[in-house]
């Protein structure tokens, strides 16, 4: 990394990867009055930006607590100072089990579960260490990913869950990802009302099996306004809105700005109607479709390989001349912030921060 | 990373990177031997490894050098004691060319060229240093990214080159990246052999013009055995060959085995149809296609997130259990690779070598 700070952005080396400090902190100020204005608590996903000190600012915020996907992202967050955290990804595994209780003797960690098996081993690891650990049961709100069956399901999971020794029950956990993209904001609205319902009347099963619980967390950037007005979920883990990648930005209705680009340099220019920039794969993650030029509507991006990437440009447009720098936003933020080491933190068109980021390739 | 040498690879944590060293072995074997029989110097890719170590074992095994795309690849590469490089992108922009011009007192180093704006002002640079750059014209020879067009506009840039101090013309670059996955064998051929003929056509326009053509460098793992056939061209620059990801397995005739994967752990089991492992978009690249599992062919795997990976069995096949492991070849090697700190290499199931990617994320 060969930037310096105080250095003029125009200046950086390319492709690097840039923050909008004064865009970040307006997200971050908008998130936090929301999450207080409806009176639930606010516990921002730290895939989207791995990095201590961002945690650090939404916690001072008001923030709960940090939420992040993996031990690996947890074992980060807490060397950074970062001790409360949910990890929302099941842990398995004897050799996954002992970095959990080892990490738990420096942090206070909740952890899901949707295995009665899974939760016995935690619990006989956390009980042979002399240990507690918070434990929440994941729901299936609809994402078919992980998590067990709202209603009996999840109920009968809660009652295991409270009576192992090690960990205590403390709510659940029902995560609707797979309605984030959901671009139309009504249609929107009513699949997270569909999901919220599912999680709400199982929030009251469980309390109805004789269990008081105490947190009911979900939601994300596309779906926090709606989860909110739901009675009975006590929390939102939203953490895309930082950053509003080029997808979240079609969402409908999301009030956060665009604080997150790749600097490319056109690289080779020899045909009427393309060039060819520094920015391939290993710059711009394209698993949330293809990244989008940041003020070039007449410009489409799209991948020539590990190294670099087309701008084609539309008719009647202008083409980018070799050497020129153009700004794009990715399409994906947490796995292209994943690509890189460094963050640079820009203000008035100057180098104001460069972050490494400790959270990087964290995946186990 | 938690990995221990000698350690079982069936007690290793996960999602991790795997190589197999004995496959590995033998593909650097099998390509060496081809270039030699086929008597073309060989300068094989570092994108795919990104390790000088493993460059190293290319040039014990006879390779003239070793090629990477970006300048930030070859200064670890150089770092590593690999100094006969080929930087097979072009180098464009003043704190580009003043990294170049460093570099170069501590390495041999061959460049691409294809805009002679760019070589006057990497030939001024070099002049101001006191070095000299040898200096290849790339050649489009249908892959439509960087390269002048073949014939006249590579013999004018050859020439420009040629009389430019700092710099010296040593040939020509033509690379057909865009066959490298046409799987059909005679298809592949057909094609190459039409890209071939342009290269060699176009050595010989630059022949004739009076500048010596030293180097005609060319080929990836896929066309390799074209290229060769082809009197004029004189070096390949392949790089997947040494793992061989299961998209190039689908290219015929391609003699090398599988050698990379990654394992993952079953952390969710809760439909009848599939199952969640912990390998998602940050362990496994997805531009190249999907991932497969290794030897389950009853197993389809799609990404369900940043942390998550979906296997669905098919009708009457088995599904695994929560806890098991099951190993998934990469679509693409280099962007894989390129998500991973570490490379575990295991022989006979035991962790053999534990190596750090020092050229993961070099993008600049």
């Amino acid at each position: 990394m060969t930037a310096t700070i105080g250095q003029s952005v125009d200046s950086l080396d390319t492709p690097v990867l840039i923050v909008d400090l004064d865009a970040l902190d307006r997200n971050l100020g908008r998130m936090a009055a929301f999450a207080h204005e409806a009176g639930v608590a606010l516990r921002p996903h730290a895939k989207a930006h791995k990095l201590p000190l961002i945690a650090r600012k939404q916690l001072e915020l008001g923030a709960v607590g940090i939420t992040c996907s993996k031990l690996g992202e947890a074992e980060v967050l807490v060397a950074g100072g970062i001790l409360g955290i949910l990890i929302s990804s099941e842990i398995v595994g004897p050799t996954k089990i002992a970095r959990l209780i080892a990490l738990a003797r420096h942090a206070r960690l909740t952890i899901v579960v949707d295995d009665a098996e899974n939760a016995a081993a935690i619990s006989a690891a956390a009980v042979d260490a002399g240990i507690n650990i918070a434990a929440l049961v994941e729901v299936d709100v609809g994402q078919r990913r992980c998590g067990v069956q709202p209603g009996q399901p999840a109920v009968d999971l809660a009652g295991v869950v409270a009576r192992l020794p090690g960990l205590t029950f403390t709510g659940l956990q029902g995560y609707e990802g797979h309605l984030q993209h959901v671009y139309d904001r009504a249609e929107r609205k009513a699949l997270c009302d569909a999901a919220m319902e599912k999680l709400v009347a199982t929030r009251a099963a469980v309390e109805a099996s004789g269990l008081p619980v105490g947190i009911v967390t979900t939601a994300g950037t596309g779906t926090a306004e709606f989860a909110v007005l739901h009675e009975g979920v006590t929390e939102i883990q939203p953490g895309s809105y930082i950053w509003m990648d080029c997808n979240y930005a079609r969402v409908a209705g999301t009030p956060y700005e665009s604080a997150l680009s790749v600097i490319a340099t056109v690289v080779s220019r020899q045909r009427p109607n393309d060039v060819i920039v520094d920015a391939g794969w290993k710059a711009l993650s394209t698993d949330g479709g293809m990244p989008v030029a940041l003020d070039c509507p007449d410009l489409t991006y799209s991948p020539a390989g590990d190294e670099h990437g087309r701008l084609t440009v539309a008719d009647g447009g202008t083409l980018p001349e070799s050497g020129d720098r153009v700004a794009i936003v990715p399409s994906h933020c947490d796995t292209t912030v994943n690509l890189y080491d460094w963050l640079i933190g820009v203000r008035n068109g100057v180098v104001e921060t460069i972050w490494p980021i400790p959270g990087r390739g964290k995946t186990t």
